[in-house]
């Protein structure tokens, strides 16, 4: 995967020496336009760095980003020097993806979509940007990371910054109150990117959702059931979804004595528990949002706990939780929850964990996430970090804000974030160094000897027009050693061979690329010989 | 395919009133603003204009745009009226697409990529935005229709024009010389749309091309044969290929007296000879681009000019065209294209036509585009006004644009504009009536009595656990009734169905919607049963 190297664009990865991480890329960047001379002497530290990891055979994300910044570095010399100006890269957090990267997000895909299919499932697509105001007050303190486009006359416009409110707006829009619909597509944050641990400016959302009023925590255990194998599917190693509900959260905070106008934003102290220790988070209550000690004692008493349906049972015996109308109502729908998901037999890789809050505004009820729980393989040398890789929740209230008469549409969804778990299968194929085909190619039509041109040209249209997958050397007279060497490097399993005896005898000689063995085969039968040899077992 | 109605965003059509053509959405409403009063009124006629053409069964699309309108008008009522301001709608010139328009899109898109995949193509993907620089100075006049992002600190950004100039860009980025690649994804364009003929500010392309040195015209022809095979396999009616060649062009330029600064610019104004009158063309030659009336006439005498082998003949022995070094190539070039058309049995459908010019500024060699030539269907009533559906042509300096010491990659390549095709297909499925499944699903688990959600639940996890598509209603008790119905709105073809003696007896009956038969099937047998069923014949 070595034609990665040089398009994976600068990022900031922890790997960089110190003055870059604390004054930040772009700091950085433009205290060396002051000095001029010190590019150059940039330049020479910075092939430094990428010989030195090469030689540590360090991991070719992490080379990557790090050639990609020599070339830059090298670029902004050029342009000191009058050379062109323009630096050959993707835009910063963005990668293209090569055939071999294809082919495994293809895979990943499928089977995503073929669970979303097996549960029923529409699908629909949206416009990669929104009018502006669409996404106003939609995300809380996240806003800032929306990317908007240029003012250039007529409306405002912003990139979608994920796809349930999209989602929501298209069912205002057009009055639907009942959908089971799935959408894959990219969404855009101005986040810092980490792009070896699959964190990007754009990246791919798979997002199923089921809008309609229900029964309780019907389409919500069904999420989980989606989620559940679509992880097993993926074959990632071993995973664990949390969940918990908005409502015992807002409970819990009401009677451990937090106002209700901070439930949100404590909300989102809560949710940095995955990352940071209790202390810091205590810290964050007490210090900038103004709880008191005693108020954050207490939340910290509930949010270490995490159990499966004995948990609920405990919470809803709780003298004080029991007595709040949201965090019961909470706890039985949970319960609810918990006796679909054993009936589905999944309850074992689900956690009821009060430590689990999500960052969006919009959800109201029910919210998960999942996690991988170790490396995938053993095999693999570097096991990758990765944190969440799917999550979702209820969120009853979205599509109302965009109704002219506010009217509600009960939603639940789950979204999987496809960037982390691509990092790992790419990782998992390098490690088991399987050869990955990029084409379909079954077959190569040869020529044994010079001026046959026309005649490959003639049986390769025969053979694309009966369906079959065939290539052929864009070269007049091809050496049959450099045709044969093309099937090697590609795959293809087949070479049609034709010479002027095979012309004359009206056959075509099949060649197995793998075994050397070689057939003749009439012409007349040969659409059907390849489809045999070839078709999966 | 009614539901499309109240989401298609606004754009001007021709058939709205004169005031509002000639002055421009944006200037009627800013007028508009001026005279609050007159809003109502505007709202009042408006209202009469759909309903008029809903009396007078006007296609849906025209029928969307004037909602859209209206709505439109509807919110900025209600915005004077201190009501809510936010218009519920996509941003100009783009749409969503909803479940059935998704359904016929994956047709379209299957067609398209197995003939990529049939031809050996790998396939990569790009960011929706590139560097601003990438882009600059690769599409002439057009790039003042470039989406530029706002700058919010960072690079600067534009979201992609095409496919083309990201693939070179990727090329010389990667050092790659040799690659036959599809790419299928969305570009944008600030044109003024035309939706109901298929023309949006977001729309897709399927590009395929092939980067390499190779014999003269073979991925040319190839390029050509894809196309064919491609506008073929959608079924959409009859189509030519018109080809030419930009050197051709060129060297006719030269002998009628063009001087060479203005190749470029003749050939943008020889491009409109699709749509406007050889007058008009040959006045902006003259009064706009400064020609002199004889020049222009001798280009006039050659560009009405079409047909195949024999016209190339006719030019090759043109005592002025056949001295000019590049039209003889071109011509040379030409006559070799055509053999291989003919040895690919697609001859028949392609005119070599000097009026051919293609907007572009990076095409070197031959290029072409292909037209569509007659409604696709008797049965619509009102033919799709459609005009290029596919073009393309080869590129060898565009790679060298990118890359720091020039070294070119010689391309080819051709587009498929898959929103013409799009209008169609939509319109063909709307006036045949037929019957669109959204869904894949296969079954619906149904109970006959209440109280059987948890069997129900126990049911549909075996079959989704064994591959089966299934369903169910998210109600504790629905009513069997309920539940067949939504079979026959929905498509599904089976029903599980589940009772208190099903259930004793390890049975599930399974009924055939279409022909009401019902059958007992053991439930160790229900997956094979199903499977057995609605396997494709």
């Amino acid at each position: 995967m070595l034609i990665a190297v040089a398009f994976r664009p600068a990022g900031t990865t922890g790997t960089e020496p110190a003055h870059i991480r604390t004054r930040g890329l772009w700091g950085w960047r433009a205290a060396m336009a002051d000095e001029t001379a010190g590019l150059a002497e940039a330049l020479r530290r910075q092939a430094d760095t990428v010989r030195r990891l090469k030689q540590e055979k360090a991991s070719p994300e992490v080379v990557a980003e790090q050639v990609a910044r020599l070339l830059e570095l090298k670029a902004q010399l050029g342009a000191e020097e009058g050379k062109p100006k323009f630096v050959l890269k993707t835009p910063k957090g963005t990668r293209d993806y090569n055939p071999k990267q294809m082919a495994i997000r293809e895979k990943v895909f499928d089977i995503i979509i073929s669970t979303f299919k097996r549960h029923g499932a529409e699908v629909i697509d949206t416009p990669v940007f929104e009018l502006k105001e669409t996404l106003t007050g939609k995300y809380g303190e996240d806003s800032k990371l929306i990317y908007d486009l240029k003012d250039q006359g007529g409306e405002l416009l912003s990139l979608r910054y994920d796809l349930t409110v999209p989602f929501a707006r298209y069912l205002a829009m057009n009055k639907i109150t009942n959908i089971k619909r799935y959408h894959i597509a990219k969404v855009y944050r101005r986040d810092n990117p980490a792009m070896t641990r699959g964190r990007y400016r754009e990246f791919y959302q798979c997002d199923f959702d089921i809008a309609g009023q229900f029964d309780p925590m019907i389409p919500d255990a069904e999420c989980l059931k989606i989620l559940h194998e679509i992880l097993s599917g993926l074959q990632i190693g071993d995973f664990l979804i949390k969940v918990n509900d908005r409502r015992i959260l807002d409970g819990m905070f009401a009677v451990c004595g937090v106002p209700d106008s901070k439930f949100r934003t404590i909300c989102s102290t809560v949710d940095k528990l995955d990352k940071v220790t209790w202390e810091e988070v205590k810290n964050e209550m007490v210090g900038e949002k103004g709880l008191s000690s005693e108020t954050a004692d207490r939340i910290g008493e509930y949010v270490l706990l995490h159990d499966g349906l004995g948990l609920i049972e405990q919470l809803l015996q709780d003298p004080k939780l029991s007595q709040n109308k949201l965090a019961r109502e909470g706890l039985e729908d949970m319960k609810l929850l918990f006796e679909y998901l054993t009936l589905f037999g999944i309850a074992d890789k689900i956690s009821f964990d009060l430590s689990l809050a999500r960052g969006l505004d919009y959800y109201t009820g029910v919210i998960y996430e999942a996690v991988l729980l170790q490396p995938q393989n053993a095999h693999v040398e570097e096991p990758v970090s990765v944190g969440s890789v799917a999550g979702g929740g209820r969120y009853d209230g979205l599509v109302g804000m965009f109704d002219p008469k506010g009217r509600k549409v009960p939603c639940v969804g789950v979204s999987i974030g496809i960037e982390r778990i691509f990092s790992i299968m790419e990782q998992k194929v390098e490690a088991s160094e399987e050869k990955v085909r990029t084409t379909e190619t079954q077959v190569l039509v040869a020529a044994a000897q010079k001026k046959l041109l026309e005649e490959r040209l003639k049986l390769i249209s025969e053979l694309w027009d009966s369906g079959i997958k065939a290539e052929m050397l864009y070269k007049k007279n091809p050496k049959l050693l450099n045709q044969l060497q093309y099937c090697e490097d590609t795959g293809i399993p087949l070479v049609a061979i034709i010479g002027e005896q095979e012309l004359k005898d009206g056959v075509v000689k099949l060649r197995v690329v793998a075994t050397r063995e070689e057939v003749d085969v009439r012409r007349e039968n040969l659409t059907e010989e390849i489809k045999r040899r070839t078709c999966q077992p």
